[in-house]
């Protein structure tokens, strides 16, 4: 019975966990290539499911689409002009990453109780009504450092880590080694 | 008694958290500098006590000196030539953060008991004897990502997230706000 009734909580834990997405505002196409790069397969990596990056980058989109078609799971970049129509059509809690917010410690039991999250991003200069726009700004750490650091950890935290089985359809998959690199080809479409 | 105890246990947990720095290894001077700038800020903001950087970039450790000076704490970026030096002078644990390697759940207690930790990231090119030289190679997932992310994890998971008792000396300070931004300028040298 008591174990049982663990079980049925360990479920519960897990299922509750949020659906998440990211939208990049002020990519500078040409100039951010790599650090956006970065971004969204550090977005894909940590399960989220999608990145909407403005403005559009078509070919940072294919080069990320290739990734995801040898390395697995569903993660997509999608182009969009206005930013403002993503934050206010989302069905779901929008939260602003910015060094000036509240501490993360203190948002993320909220963060954790919503079905659905946005984390927003801005590049070099964010557009001043993002603060007003989000339901929430949430600083990771109150210090300057970097959009790729805090998307990740804000996955980390909310989704519990690296986790293999959010990459099915994968082409090639890496056997974990001490030492050196080992990947396995798979056939298309296997898990 | 018992709140003496737990007291005394906190404390040593506390003093037992490893003492971090980070090895950027392959730094492409003039065409990684906003990649590599993300992953210094991000292991100064997360607790790490310097990056060596291979090869020198004058110009980067300037910037990151000056944002220092502004927000407080004694992180320096130094550049060095020789890697593998930094590699085998080291006086602690080599960490390789690689795809390739274990599961970082799985290496993560040996981290925590460690004194001192060197965490090294490759760029785009990793020379295949860093993963020999490493003591453990550990991947923060097993699918192509972000070394800024993964070096945040690690330190995230390893120190306990942001800590603003960590940048003494700081001229200004974010005051956390649930909108909008507050920066206060505070006396050179206070806390």
């Amino acid at each position: 019975m008591a174990t049982g009734s663990s079980g049925s909580k360990r479920t519960r834990r897990r299922r509750a966990r949020p659906r998440v997405a990211v939208l990049r505002v002020g990519h500078r196409v040409g100039r951010d290539p790599r650090l956006t790069t970065h971004l969204a397969l550090a977005a894909r990596a940590l399960g989220a499911e999608r990145m909407y990056l403005e403005p559009a980058d078509p070919a940072l989109t294919e080069r990320v689409a290739a990734l995801a078609r040898g390395w697995g799971g569903a993660f997509v970049v999608d182009g969009v002009d206005d930013w403002r129509r993503v934050v206010r059509s989302f069905p779901g809690r929008v939260v602003h990453l910015t060094m000036y917010g509240e501490p993360l410690a203190r948002a993320l039991p909220r963060l954790r109780g919503s079905d659905r999250l946005l984390l927003v991003v801005g590049g070099a200069k964010v557009p001043p009504d993002l603060y007003r726009l989000a339901h929430a700004n949430v600083a990771v750490g109150a210090q300057p450092h970097s959009e790729v650091a805090a998307v990740a950890i804000v996955l980390d935290r909310l989704l519990g880590g690296p986790d293999r089985a959010r990459f099915p359809g994968a082409r090639r998959r890496v056997v974990p080694q001490a030492r050196g690199k080992k990947v396995v080809t798979l056939r298309s479409g296997s898990r």
